[in-house]
């Protein structure tokens, strides 16, 4: 293998691949950064065995040509080492080539380099995913619907599976769950699919959807997806992203969304969220992060905290729609911030099914997204 | 107390003393912030024993009214709740007002907050330093200086008055050294100051200076400062800082700092600093962070460094003068590093006393600041 490459576009890519290298598995080679140069381009692969992701360089890139191959090849570098070195070469193109025993030598300007690589033949092959299963979808929908509902997703290792969002198609409509057992997020989104395209119970851990969150342009543009039962492949643009379906059977959560309310109200979602925001900083005693809402009669409704032997706050909020049962209620502020932070439109519903039972957030007039909230059962 | 204040200046006040409320001490009084309410303004105190920090914000500033003053007074409000607070409040305009047993009310916009006060009587007072021993220094001068020796103090508490910068003045020559017996950095400059104004052993911990670099403005504004014996004092604006003046007797470390070199080089500081940054990559192996450096027949100096079972790089640094016997010498790429980003020139001048004999590090053609740095006893 030896080929000529220039720094920014061997750079590029080794940032979308190094999310997959830890460093830190037990798996010497998995510490490592594949490199597949070929007359095409050249190919990085990165793998923690949870998630694995592919970058290819093409040769040329809008007339330009990004590579120069002298010898088509494999070899496996150190994935820290490299990155780091790469990023400080002084030229603007570098020189790789692989010598005997996998010894890698990389020259830029007067630099020079060696690096003991690995066997590519011992490096994990990518799974081969059936793309008739494959559907497409707006890059930053995608985002937008991770980021609506990762939140969600329980932290605690105790039940693997809720540490994922769940993600199910059907009659072209995809859906995606999570919720750690005190609150629940759903948001769907019709995507353009083949009509007989359809799953169940795929959940991708929240960490992975994270990091593919990262990779995922803000503009319009596709992403391919392919669903298998064991694996989801992301295609965005030149990078391939993997990432391993959690095991394990996701809840049914359906029954638990209630469908009408004794208590309901629009409020400004940006003045809700100030407001909690302040509430949230007196809250924080022993991690319990309580508020209190009430309805006042004259259509306000007031948030309120305590920390003991610090102080109280109390705040007024306008509503532009309060109908129903008066409410007092006590919940976690940091749950009803991470919702409302998630909320783009300018006014939020909130519906309330009595003091010990699940709220509900919504952008007001959006059905699509949906979080709730249980309510802590306390006597104030 | 009884006030009006604007937003804006109140939180700007908070972040100049906020350094100084730790929230971890042990003396529930220093985690809070004391607020003093004159007619001529509003003055807030910090202090966590090792630094204290008061900022002033007079009632008028430029032909505006930063504050409406009711009732004059004191009180203690909880540092860090305080400052959140504050910051998160709705309206430009804050009301604070002390009640009964100091119970703060804090009022804006619609947000109602009570807050748990303590008794100002109780509150440690500033020292009384005597003015008449004090000079004045440009505020940018004083931060370059201790930005070009913060990095050779040391980290380690077995010898606490190394864990500070020492000054010193004498004959109008304001002098800082720090050294952990690795490394030495020392700066010097002339100060306008009167004539028999001198110190010596004035030893400042770094991380104080720190701080306190934080608060200094980057433009060319006056900076009066007041030694004395246990304590220096800063004012910069309507910023107070004050800081312990550490125990012990610095080392006289004048003997140590070679006059005549063996070997002298003079070569571009960025190239040199890259290349030393490309090798540092590649020494940190066991955190001896080793590198060579070696000089060529051809006037070229060689840096390369090696990580065992990963790899090794080498490089060629052109130099613009070379004198003296050929050198081979190891060091911590770390420490060169440091001094080289110190350095403002665009050339360096390095001088070696030997193998096993200090380096010095200084501007080309600048005698005002020097670094020393001893190298490793290696064989290669």
């Amino acid at each position: 293998m030896k080929f000529t490459i220039k720094k920014q576009e061997l750079n590029e890519a080794i940032q979308h691949v190094s999310k997959a290298v830890t460093g830190r598995t037990a798996i010497p080679i998995l510490n490592g950064i594949k490199i597949d140069a070929s007359p095409d381009g050249v190919t990085l692969t990165a793998s923690d065995t949870d998630i694995s992701i592919q970058s290819f360089i093409p040769a040329r890139r809008e007339e330009q040509e990004a590579i120069s191959l002298e010898q088509p090849g494999s070899v496996v570098v150190p994935g820290k080492l490299f990155s780091e070195m790469i990023r400080k070469l002084p030229a603007s193109e570098i020189d790789i080539s692989v010598q005997e025993f996998f010894h890698i030598a990389i020259r830029s300007g007067n630099s020079d380099l060696q690096m003991v690589g690995l066997d590519p033949e011992e490096y994990p092959v990518l799974p081969r995913l059936d793309e008739s299963r494959m559907f497409s979808m707006r890059s930053d929908l995608l985002k937008t619907m991770i980021r609506q509902t990762i939140f969600s997703v329980s932290t605690s290792e105790s039940t693997p599976v809720l540490t994922g969002i769940l993600w199910n198609m059907e009659n072209g409509r995809l859906k995606f769950v999570s919720t750690d057992r005190h609150r629940l997020s759903t948001r769907e989104s019709d995507i353009e699919t083949a009509a007989d395209l359809s799953f169940h119970n795929v959940v991708i851990s929240g960490k992975n959807l994270n990091e593919l969150s990262r990779l995922l342009p803000d503009q319009d543009m596709l992403v391919d997806i392919v669903v298998s039962d064991s694996q989801v492949m992301f295609r965005i643009g030149t990078i391939l992203f993997y990432t391993r379906v959690l095991d394990g059977t996701f809840p049914d959560t359906s029954r638990i969304i209630p469908q009408t309310f004794k208590t309901e109200l629009v409020t400004d979602t940006a003045a809700f969220l100030d407001a909690m925001d302040r509430a949230y900083l007196l809250s924080r005693e022993d991690r319990t992060n309580i508020v209190r809402l009430a309805t006042l009669p004259d259509g306000q409704i007031e948030v309120s905290s305590t920390m003991a032997e610090m102080g109280k706050m109390t705040e007024r909020i306008e509503t532009s729609e309060l109908r129903g049962e008066d409410v007092k209620i006590s919940f976690n502020a940091r749950y009803m911030l991470d919702a409302l932070k998630s909320i783009e439109s300018e006014s939020v519903f909130i519906g309330f099914t009595g003091a010990m039972s699940p709220i509900i957030i919504r952008p007001n007039g959006g059905e699509r997204l949906l979080h709730l909230i249980l309510p802590y059962r306390t006597a104030n």
